[in-house]
């Protein structure tokens, strides 16, 4: 068990953007305040807290004036400076913990990870400079995507490499740091598994929505997934066993690859609420934000049932310019994060439509 | 049609309680920012919005300021003084209008409304003085309930007078200001409708909940109510005149009594959203909240379909240190408004239990 943060109590929210903003809406639910730490900038989570610190994340004085100023803290994205969240972790409980930043920051660790739980992922091997690069094609084979092992996001730092006349300027195009190379896998469909795990250990699953992308980009979720109810409770119970081995607190997104045969492989995981769970604000009765405030904060989880079927989808950039028109449609939330400036491949709002349950059209 | 607030834009909400509140989490959902005014004290509005002005309703400069930051204007409770509201309205929209919450503000002038559009409401007389009170009740007979015309609710500035012995003393435990008497109606129960009117006239109206009170305090609200489609259906009727009648942008709710044959008559109408229509929030794609914002926006109503049952149940004082079981239920959304203290007979928190639609168990 945990300390259980009442209500009243403050959370601390590292990070301004559309996840911080929708967790501190989700913390406003359940009569909880939040506290945005983000350097300056175009922060929509600012305009929904109650306590703002404006300022760099290796601002030690800010993070310790944020840090004795919660009664917890969190984090909407997983690149943020690890000794900003041990300063932070030094003075007051960070959730999801240390151990999970850590191992998510970069890509090697994190299939090492996951492989050491028997766990399957894409074939991948370290690539550690650019000398190495063809040995590792010539372990892994084609097609296979070169990626970064950290700050890697929304398809940045990875690079395609069709055969080996792609080779030539491919580390130069990932970013010319530590790579990994990870063979491309031949799957029927993404899904992604949403789940939180309470300050009791009990672990909640949302259903897998199957997820489309779009220039690397997540397009549309939908769910329930086109996959076996027998899948469906594998990839749960595969993130239930990856939440408990890292003694996790809060809301995890494992995405999976469902392969031809049935059987499954991780992509990645992302230890933060997650673009694929968005539907559950409109078809849930407790949203993935909520069930991780709740579990960070040592509440009980929320039920995660869905009493709808829901297709998500992402307004990218100037698609947000269809506001008006989508607000009308039926059976429909729309959600506009309140960016200033709606830039080229940013994420400017989602749009969930809602059918009735076993019945997507 | 009226002027559209784009997303970006600011929304001025006079009063910081729970209705300032949850229209605040409404418009940031929409991408839209929030101005809280409200006088000092424990506004838990103050908490999730952009911009808060902490001053007295009859601040002049005060409301100046607050008129010239925001988009358009709009209030959470009916009793705010209606000269903050004209000298808001002389520099930026107010919505729904003055006229409406003039006529709100007076329970004679709102029934006399109602009547002159031949909808029905419980018989009623104007009491001016003391002197008037026994001649109002030879006119109305027993029980009848003795109401103050302006500032009541909740219960306050009632008394019931269920016989000639009442009548010593009821003007001073009114209040001693004008009131009307009231026959008391023989109801087989309350409904009420919770709808808006948007900027291009279009009437969007929820299905009305079955309302049931404790102390004078709404208890519970249960959807679909236990009625016919045909008494649903005249309930939405009329209350669309209503709307139209009053010119009216935004969330009213009307409360009807259905009289034993099944003809329904207005009990009051408030001038903006309801905690009756609270189940709104998790029963529906889009909650009388956004709606409210919508309407006043001038952005196409959402859908008011519900995609579920549901029994909202308020927690009334003390009954929120009930939170963390509240909170392990299934199927249930549980809403805390951040009150810093559990005063008796002060709202603390609403939960909605859903139900698969068509099936209230």
């Amino acid at each position: 068990m945990i300390p259980v943060v009442t209500p009243g109590g403050a959370i601390g929210i590292l990070g301004g953007g559309q996840l911080g903003r929708m967790l501190a809406l989700a913390a406003a639910r359940l009569g909880l305040k939040s506290h945005i730490f983000c350097p300056p900038g175009d922060n929509p989570g600012t305009h929904v807290c109650d306590a703002i610190t404006l300022a760099e994340y290796d601002d030690s004085a800010a993070c310790d004036r944020f840090a004795s100023s919660v009664d917890v803290a969190t984090y909407e994205f997983e690149n943020i400076p690890l000794a900003c969240v041990e300063r932070i972790a030094s003075r007051v409980a960070v959730r999801p913990g240390i151990g999970a930043l850590r191992i998510s920051q970069d890509r090697l660790h994190e299939k090492d990870f996951i492989r050491q739980l028997n766990i399957a992922t894409a074939p991948y091997t370290a690539v550690d400079h650019a000398g190495e690069l063809s040995r590792a094609a010539a372990e892994i084979g084609f097609p296979a995507i070169l990626k970064t092992r950290r700050l890697g996001y929304d398809g940045r730092g990875q690079v395609a490499l069709r055969g080996p006349d792609d080779l030539a300027g491919a580390w130069e195009k990932a970013g010319g740091a530590p790579c990994i190379l990870e063979g491309k896998v031949d799957f029927a469909r993404e899904i992604s598994v949403v789940a939180a795990r309470g300050g009791d250990d009990a672990i909640a699953c949302y259903d897998p929505p199957e997820n489309t992308h779009r220039d690397g980009i997540l397009d549309i979720s939908r769910v329930p997934a086109d996959i076996t109810v027998e899948i469906a409770a594998a990839a749960k119970a595969l993130t239930a066993r990856l939440l408990a081995a890292l003694d996790y607190r809060g809301v995890i997104a494992v995405e999976w690859f469902v392969l031809k045969d049935g059987q499954l492989a991780v992509n990645e995981f992302a230890p933060r609420v997650h673009n694929s769970g968005h539907w559950t604000l409109d078809a849930c009765a407790v949203s993935q934000f909520e069930q991780h405030i709740r579990a960070i904060c040592g509440w009980p989880l929320g039920d995660p049932a869905r009493h709808s079927d829901a297709e998500m989808r992402n307004l990218i950039g100037e698609e947000v310019e269809q506001w008006a028109s989508l607000a009308a449609q039926p059976a429909t939330a729309l959600h506009l994060y309140g960016k200033a400036e709606a830039r080229k491949g940013r994420k400017m709002g989602h749009v969930t439509r809602l059918f009735p349950k076993d019945g997507l059209a």
